[in-house]
């Protein structure tokens, strides 16, 4: 039998999720794993643990020689940061549940490690119980990853199947999901898209080497999705999902962005209804893996960080093969992608932004279109995004062929109809 | 850029699965793997490679030094066996697909393991294209897995899938399968869970570190299910699976076994049609995970062989947590299952083997019951596999209590309605 670590924890954070945590390493005598301090911000608060264990000073933890680990689940992404630069800076090994400061720090995040040596692990950051990154690091560890796409918001998917299921407009679904602890109290981190792209950041890491701030990806939320739109899906015999998607082109570059999509009832993402989470995998060979679990909440989140704890037991570290073995991924708006757009006005598009346009349908209160455009337009316009304007991207949306734009022409004609 | 280990194959096999290998090297060579020679069994075949790859003489692979690794992906298991050992013994890694040859040699392909400290990685051997292996013993690798249930086998399930959703017969969805060439020649490795409960056996010892000759392992296929019991199936709202399950009980030990289930529709396995795989993962704090794609045919099985060769350049093994650096999980046969069982005749069941009976149909044609037996008596009595018998578990059939005791009296009376 050899030899594990023995883990001492310095815990930041005593919510739902640390405060799971702290119970199941209690239980779990075999983990090897015991938090000594635990460091909060309310200090006054009553908890359900020894008054010792807490303190509100961050330096007991980060500067006490005996404490190897340093787990934080905190909200503040500001302070987070400086709680893992200054771990990283005493020599402890890191688990953040972090989304938000880990895709607005990756750069530096990624030279501490490299400096120091020590792991930093952050699967609680991705799909929670879902191992995504793990796997994305271990398994998909080559450079025949075809594509992913994933549903990695809990919220946003709740509120969709509610619209889409139970029929509940807009609003009623994001109070329900408000109600059940599914969405934040600030609603907009979800809905709008911020915590997916956040996620989808760090994910591009794992899968293709990728280092780019959440700012520079391409993305919205389900904000402007409408009751008409789930009307217009379910006659197409669609789902709309909030997906988050990137896909190597012909190229060898990278495809990505979180936008709203039609799914297709065989796929395998339609099987992903309410608070659920879901990735599918393309890779060379393989076809498609499907990974599915819950994404969000407590325990599902506390499952991805004691995953972590116990790997550092043995020493494991994500190595980012697709960065520093491989040569690393590279994004490009440099493709096009079919996509639905519904708008109350023909002011709120811009219609010649389309290389040619395939449906037209006229209505009383909204119209919408179907059509093809360059990313590259997503990338720059504003348009798009703006409220009473929903896009949403067909099923395999993106095309590469350069010989579109030889029929560039016969598609402005055609828009002409919308005139 | 740290480097990787160069890695030169000998490869036994030019099946599909083989030639499909030796394709996908040659078009990637950033995976630093070259396959220098290939052991046929049948030198006169045509090739789609040159002749000088092949040799038919196995000591031209096994006793060249410059080949550090053996990959064999042949039907043979005495030979596979064979080919192993001798390439432990010549201290080369090895990447088997062949589930008989793993499952029947555990515990010395162990041996060799601990003697030499090579790598033998055989995530092909299991669910093809899923990462089961690899999320067992990385990911799920503390003691906190619950419980894990599985359709393992692709041929079984398509024609359950057919049998159900296009009405076919038995015999007649069995020649569909071989025609698309999801059955083998000789179906009965896979209609009577021979290949199941082999792969059953693999994973039980990477999920609990348990080693157990799949000739041990309580196990039976689809090839009494009648259509009579898709008839029940469907009004009970179920599907029928051949599940293969393992689970922890309260007492630490582990119930498992391979045998047809009724499945709820909102169970991630229900999702599971045709000839693909699925994985439950039921872990502490992280509810379950459902990992899905395709469990056999070529190039799923390629793409694990390649996921282990791609391992191997980072000199990744399995390390067997479960079973050295824990205390490895001990089967059992004290627990009650509740069943299902079809018959023509009330002499092919034994009734006073069950606890107690809560269901009896008395058909013209067939009649069923649904009762409470102990586990043991599945186990030591052969009745309910034989023609004409048709055992089917309840969703969740695990009763562990031993209260259930106390009530045996009032179910012997119940029983009685049957004579």
């Amino acid at each position: 039998m050899e030899t594990q670590k023995q883990l001492t924890i310095g815990l930041f954070g005593f919510g739902v999720v640390g405060e799971g945590l702290y119970k199941v390493l209690q239980q779990t005598p075999s983990l090897k794993a015991s938090i000594k301090k635990v460091c909060i911000k309310n200090p006054g608060k009553k908890r359900n643990a020894p008054d010792s264990l807490f303190t509100s000073d961050r330096n007991e933890l980060l500067f006490d020689k005996e404490i190897n680990v340093i787990v934080e689940v905190i909200d503040d992404s500001v302070a987070a940061f400086e709680i893992v630069s200054t771990a990283f800076q005493q020599g402890k090994a890191v688990v953040s549940a972090s989304k938000k400061m880990i895709a607005e720090h990756l750069p530096e995040i990624l030279k501490y490690q490299q400096d120091t040596g020590l792991p930093f692990l952050c699967e609680a950051a991705a799909c929670a119980s879902i191992p995504v990154i793990r796997n994305l690091e271990e398994y998909y560890d080559n450079d025949l990853l075809h594509g992913i796409k994933a549903i990695i918001n809990g919220s946003t998917n709740f509120i969709l199947t509610k619209m889409f299921e139970d029929k509940l407009g807009y609003q009623e679904a994001l109070l329900l999901a408000q109600q059940l602890g599914f969405a934040e109290s600030n609603p907009k981190l979800d809905v709008e898209g911020y915590d997916a792209v956040n996620k989808w950041s760090i994910l591009l890491n794992h899968a293709y080497g990728i280092v780019e701030h959440p700012d520079n990806l391409v993305f919205t939320g389900i904000q402007n999705v409408q009751s008409g739109d789930a009307a217009v899906a379910k006659e197409k015999n669609y789902d709309i999902k909030l997906v988050a998607q990137a896909q190597k082109l012909v190229s060898g570059k990278v495809a990505a962005y979180v936008i709203p999509q039609f799914v297709k009832h065989d796929d395998q993402l339609s099987f992903v209804k309410n608070e659920y989470n879901g990735v599918v995998i393309e890779s060379g060979f393989a076809d498609k893996q499907f990974f599915y679990g819950k994404g969000a909440g407590s325990f599902p989140t506390a499952s991805a960080v004691l995953s972590d704890i116990s790997a550092l037991r043995y020493n494991y570290r994500y190595e980012y093969k697709k960065r520093y073995y491989h040569t690393p991924g590279e994004l490009t708006h440099d493709f096009y992608v079919k996509a639905y757009v519904s708008f109350s006005s023909l002011k709120d598009i811009v219609k010649e932004d389309f290389e040619w346009i395939e449906e037209w349908h006229g209505g009383l209160e909204r119209s919408y279109l179907v059509g093809v455009i360059h990313f590259e337009k997503l990338a720059t316009q504003q348009w798009w995004k703006a409220p009473g304007v929903s896009l949403i991207l067909a099923p395999d949306p993106v095309i590469e062929s350069i010989e579109l734009r030889n029929i560039k022409k016969r598609s402005l004609e055609l828009a002409g109809i919308g005139n």
